[in-house]
Formats: C-alpha cells, sequence, structure tokens
C-alpha cells in the first residue's frame, strides 16, 4: 500500500502531515504495510505524474487532501484528467452529500458546493466525519482511494472504509509476528558496542532485527521471517525474552511490549493500589498531559501542581522561600520540598516534581539548559532526588525531562 | 529542494518523521522550498532507484536515516552502489569522528564503529549533536546531503550545513512574500460560501491563496505573485488587511501574522500587565504545555491545577463537593468555581478553566464525549462560563479544548 498526502501547505512547513503516519499504523494491522509515502503540492500536473507512477507499483494507493470546496482543492480534477473523464453530476455523490449535511441540521444543494461532480466511473465515499465525499478509483489495477485531508475525517474514513477495500485486493495480507523490547538509558551503540558486541546477530536468528531510537529510548524490535500460529509465537517471544535476560542490556529493558511509558506505568501501579500525582515546573504541564493521553487514567491519576512561578511552588505546594533563595528553584532540595509538598496536598501515593531550564534563556554556567531537578516522593520510600543534564530544544527537552521522571518511578516501584 | 526520509521504522507506524516537517520550514526560510517528501523502506534497491529519479529533477536533495552503527543502516552502503565506487577509509571522516567522540570524552577507534568507511569521493559532514557524521554526494547536477535520522541531530546539522550548501546551487533562491490571516470558529466552507460568496476571487488579485483549516481555526495565507521591497510588502499586506475588514468574516480574524495562539496570547496579555494561570481537568496538563511551549512564559504563567480528580478540585481549587454531587464535575457551575479558586490560589488577574469529557469512556446521552465546560475569571470582568461540543479522539479533543479555551480568553481581554 501506498500514501501519497496532496497540498502545498504541508510542503512549506506551515502543517505538518498527521495521515500518514496513522495510515502506516493502520496498514501495519490490516497485514498491508505501507511502501512508500509522498507529499507532493497541488499542482495538477504533478498529481497527475506522481499517480500514474504509483499505480505501476501498488495495487492499493490511498491518497489525502485537494477534495475541499475552495478552488485550491484540485484533487478530483486532476484525477478526471488522469481518467481522461468528465466531471459528471453524480446521483450518488449528491445523495451522500445531503446526508452529510443533514448531520448538521442544513439543507445542500448544488449552490452550496460542487461536492457533486465528480469524475465519470469513480465511486464516491460516505465521510462520516465530514461534508466532502471521498472517492474511489481503479487506474490499471490499482485501486486508488481519495479521502478528506482534515486529519479528523482522514482517520474516520480508513475506520469505515479501508478494511472493505482491502478485501477486494489480489494480494492476501501479510501479518508478521513483531515482538518488540523497549530499553532506557543506554544508546543504541552502547548497546551492540560496549555492552552486547554480538547482540545483533544473535537476535537476527530470530528474524529481521531494527534497532530504534526514540524519545522513549532504544527500541529493539524483530520480525518473524514466517508467519506463526498462535503457540508459536508465544513460544519465539518468550525465547527472545529468555535471550535478552542473559545479556548485558538486561537491566535497560523496562517493558517487552508497545505499551507507550504512561500507560504502561499506570498499568504497574493500578496493579499495586497506587495512585500519582504530579509536580511539575519545567515540563509546564506536559507530563501530565503525556499521563492524561491514556484513557481511563482517573483511577489512578489525582492530578499535576504546574507551579511554573516560584509563588505557586511556595504558596501551594509548600516549598520553603529560603530554599528557593539558598538553592534556586532548580536544586534537590526545591524539588524535594515540591514532591513533598504536591504528595500531602494531592493525596496520593506516589509524586514525580520537576524544576530544570528548558531554555533557549535561563541558562548560566552551573546550571546551563537541559538541566534538570527531579525528585520522588512516595508512600512506600523516602523521598529521592537527582540532578541531571540533556540536550534538546524547548520542546524537545520538556519532552525528555518528563520521560525521565516517568521512567524513574517505573524503575522505584514497589516489587 | 527534495527530502527522503529512510527507514523501515516510519513506514511501520512506529515512528513518526520529524525532519521533513523541520527541513519545509527551514527550506521556506532559505528561499528553497520543497517540492517533494518521500518516505520509503531500507531495502538498498529502492533507495537507490528514488535517489536516482529525484537527481533527475532537483539540484539539492536532503536525505535522513540509514547512517548509524547497526546493520539495519544500509544508506552509505546503497550510496557507494549507486555512485559505483567503493567504502574507503577516509582520513577525513576519521578526523571528524574523532573530535565527535571528544566531546563525549571517549575515544574513537575503527573497532568502536565503521564511521570512517564512506564512499570514494564523498565528503563526510560534521554533526555537532551527535556521533555519526553526514555525507555529501554528487549525482549528475544534483547534490545530495545524507544526515542522520534522530531530529535532535538532524536540526542541528540543517542549521550547520544546509545555508553554505545552498549558496553553492545554481538556482537563486525565491524568497516570496506571505501574508497569513487566522480566523477562528468559522469551517472554511462557510467563510468562502454562505460569509464571503467573492472572497476567493477578491483575495487572488493580492497573490496565490491557500486555505488552511487546522486546530487554530482557518488560515488564509497568500503569497505575492512577485519579489517586494520591504515597503512594497508591507503595503501590500495593509491593503489586504483593510479589504479583509470589510468583508463578514472580519469578526472571525484574530491574527494579521504566523504566531500560534498560545504565543499570540501571552503577547497580547503581556502587553496589557496581566498574569495568566489555568485549572484543567479534561485537558489534563495539555493547555499549560501549549502556554509553557513558548520561550519566555514565566513572566505571565503562574501555573497550572490539573485538577483530575474530583478531590483535587475540592482541595485545592475549593470547589463545593455539593455542587459536583448536584451539577456534575463537567457542569458550568463546577468550571466556575475552579476558575475562581485557582485565580484566588494561584494570585492572577486570569483563569480559564476547563472540564469536560474527551472519552473514549465516560459519556452520556445528556453529556457525550467531546462536551466542554468552560469558564473564564478575570480581574476586570465577572466570571462567563460556557457549555460546547465538538468532536474527535481522545487527543484531538484535549488540543481543541485547550485552544478553544485559549481563543476565547483572547477575546475577552480588556481593551
Amino acid at each position: 500500500m501506498e500514501f501519497i498526502a496532496i497540498g502545498d501547505e504541508l510542503l512549506s512547513g506551515r502543517i505538518t502531515d498527521a495521515n500518514g503516519p496513522k495510515l502506516a499504523e493502520v496498514g501495519q494491522r490490516l497485514g498491508y504495510p505501507l511502501t512508500h509515502l509522498q507529499i507532493i503540492g497541488d499542482e495538477m500536473s504533478e498529481i497527475k505524474k506522481t499517480l500514474k507512477e504509483a499505480a505501476t507499483r501498488s495495487e492499493l494507493i490511498i491518497c489525502s487532501g485537494g477534495l475541499g470546496p475552495t478552488p485550491d482543492d484540485r484533487t478530483k480534477h486532476a484525477l478526471a484528467e488522469l481518467l481522461e473523464v468528465p466531471l459528471e453530476d453524480s446521483p450518488k455523490a449528491r445523495e451522500i452529500v445531503k446526508v452529510h449535511y443533514q448531520r448538521i441540521h442544513k439543507n445542500w444543494g448544488p449552490e452550496i458546493n460542487s461536492y457533486h461532480l465528480i469524475p465519470q466511473g469513480v465511486d464516491p465515499l460516505e465521510n462520516p466525519n465530514g461534508l466532502a465525499p471521498g472517492l474511489l478509483a481503479k487506474l490499471n489495477k490499482a485501486q486508488i482511494v481519495f479521502l478528506p485531508g482534515p486529519p479528523r475525517e482522514f482517520h474516520a474514513m480508513l475506520g469505515y472504509h479501508l478494511e472493505r477495500i482491502t478485501q477486494t485486493l489480489q494480494k492476501k495480507p501479510q501479518r508478521l509476528s513483531q515482538f518488540c523490547v523497549r530499553t532506557y538509558g543506554v544508546p543504541e551503540e552502547k548497546i551492540f558496542g560496549e555492552l552486547c558486541p554480538t547482540l545483533w546477530e544473535e537476535l537476527e536468528k530470530y528474524g529481521k532485527l531494527s534497532s530504534l531510537p526514540n524519545f522513549f529510548g532504544v527500541d529493539l524490535v524483530l520480525q518473524a521471517s514466517k508467519t506463526m500460529s498462535e503457540i508459536e509465537q508465544e513460544n519465539w517471544a518468550e525465547q527472545i525474552k529468555q535471550h535478552l535476560f542473559q545479556t548485558a542490556v538486561a537491566p535497560n529493558i523496562w517493558q517487552f511490549g508497545e505499551q507507550d511509558l504512561a500507560s504502561y506505568l499506570l498499568d504497574q501501579m493500578r496493579s499495586r493500589s497506587l495512585t500519582l500525582g504530579l509536580a511539575e515546573s519545567c515540563t509546564g504541564g506536559l507530563a501530565s498531559s503525556f499521563i492524561t493521553d491514556v484513557p481511563g487514567c482517573s483511577d489512578i491519576f489525582y492530578g499535576s501542581i504546574v507551579s511554573y512561578h516560584n509563588n505557586t511552588k511556595i504558596n501551594i505546594l509548600n516549598v520553603d522561600p529560603h530554599t528557593i533563595q539558598e538553592y534556586g528553584a532548580v536544586s534537590e532540595n526545591c524539588v524535594r520540598q515540591m514532591a513533598d509538598g504536591a504528595r500531602k496536598v494531592l493525596g496520593v501515593d506516589a509524586v514525580i516534581s520537576y524544576s530544570g531550564i528548558a531554555g533557549p534563556t535561563g541558562g548560566s554556567e552551573a546550571k546551563p539548559v537541559g538541566t534538570l531537578a527531579i525528585a520522588l516522593s512516595t508512600s512506600w520510600a523516602p523521598t529521592q532526588s537527582q540532578i541531571c543534564q540533556t540536550n534538546g530544544d524547548r520542546k524537545m527537552l520538556k519532552s525528555r525531562f518528563a520521560v525521565k521522571g516517568l521512567h524513574w518511578l517505573l524503575t522505584q516501584l514497589p516489587k
């Protein structure tokens, strides 16, 4: 399966395509992994050329963008030219569009827009989350699906149409087992160098290995070389696990699986009946937002005090003003008081507190941008703190800081 | 300029490419806009074919990924095959790599990795934020720049090398003026339909128009059709402004410019010497994170109480437990108390409070997923509240909710 996103705005840095990543995920799940992703501008000749080329190598092509009501939306015109057919008034498209408008309690008529005009011989597709219909066309042996650019509509239409369309393909779905091992705190070079110089060859015996550095650390992903039954797959994964337990990277592994860190941490806390709170300065609410991205977090997570201003640290978290004066807000003393104060005021079992310098200004020689002071206050152990350093721009530092704290708490949970 | 991201992980939905969007932005600024963006897998033949094709149409090609130390990093092998040269031991690469390792207080030698082996005739490039060097190759008339995949390294290398490389291109930079108008609360179809049916044609007189729906509303972007002097550009922008003031979309315009909402709001508050705080339930820290993404926000923003649990609303924000019992946490009564309570405890001029249902569970017939209760408590006007509805998945709802509140406060600032 291929993906083509159409839109000048995606190339100008003004808007980031969110549809490709979503489609990649859905394609993997359906057994039709993405083989090629392209972003091109709104120019008709470029759209035609790109579609034509893609149709020579792929049986299924998903496109997004250019279906809207304004004159810069050119996709269906390009498609009509490519197929050498006119745009025609489609009764089926009219029906679909009318229903879309009824949903928002409005009447549609051709004076509103030209959603009813579609290339001859092409099928209109329902759009459960928007007004413009999608299109399904055939070019040589390829099926081409045109979906609207807004992610909310694109995502909903994938769910609504894609599985059905893949069932009509000649190529059968390819669902190879994957096994993901997540590590933290050690770069890939060190894993496969200093720590385990022969690990790559050893793991490749189990399938195709990829080493993927990301915010959460380094993921090692193994893809089986053949289709397996459920039991074979379990055995396969168990063998990889056992193998890794014997290696020097074992202490850095925090998960066998694909959950993100926040969701995994919440599950671990839930199974121990522990509640969580946060006290955030430099992360500015991002750690809390990571946690609240997880559906159903509210039984574990009571809240966060984003104490950006020192007065907030003092008034709500009961940080001693002298501590800030003497050691600064970015200090172990300060974050310990923040964590203890937040644990009390939130009434939770564990609090992670953060205070650091996310930049671009505010750094000094002693505490450069990238400095993080972090503390854990818990019901089961004395309060701990540490100072660490990392680098990146402001947004990246906020993320890295947030992840650092969540991971630290994960490693300190009672057995 | 073209971009090619190389890596199976980018097609599997496991990792989202962050380098393309960054490059798009930088290219626009340098006057070499991106014309084509592709993501392909690690397969050698695919890498070679894609590079060869790109070199027929573009003078500058930027690639990312596949330069790391593990055997799934195949980019330089593909490049050597494409150029029909061997990998050779490069003294210049050795020098560069040694310096990279000195930065992390380590010695590099060829037993560590093969960073010193690069295709014959290709230039190694310094990497200020990482260990693997980049590469600069020539294929026919195209320059191809290979940069590492990790965004931190990719971004730093763009800043370090790209401007210099573009200066060697035959094609001169193309810096056309752009003018951006940001609207909120009205879909593009309504802007160019019901509200201003002739607006598209009117605005196209000023240049190329794009209509770009996004989280913050709809952006109308005009690109001038010719290069202009600074004064011409100012006049041009002023004419567009004056034109828009006469139209029915005027009340929905919140900015002439490109600032994001949080940064714009903070500037508007700074110029009025007003301070800001938040009380967040359903947005879970995201509104606060939007605000703290803005460098230098700390003079305006005092903090946020992420009161996810009802006890947190009651204990810290002084919400009356009977209010929650009688009306529910997602109610105007509750958010008004949250906003007033937070304004008091944070000691700020204005607080936005949020309580809503981000889903996927927790909705009811009376308050479905997507329901948001929101209040503004300020030093200059009585506390206001409203209930509104929107849709999307959990993460999208958190964003839309957060934006809704920030925009509302913007419209309610004292003149």
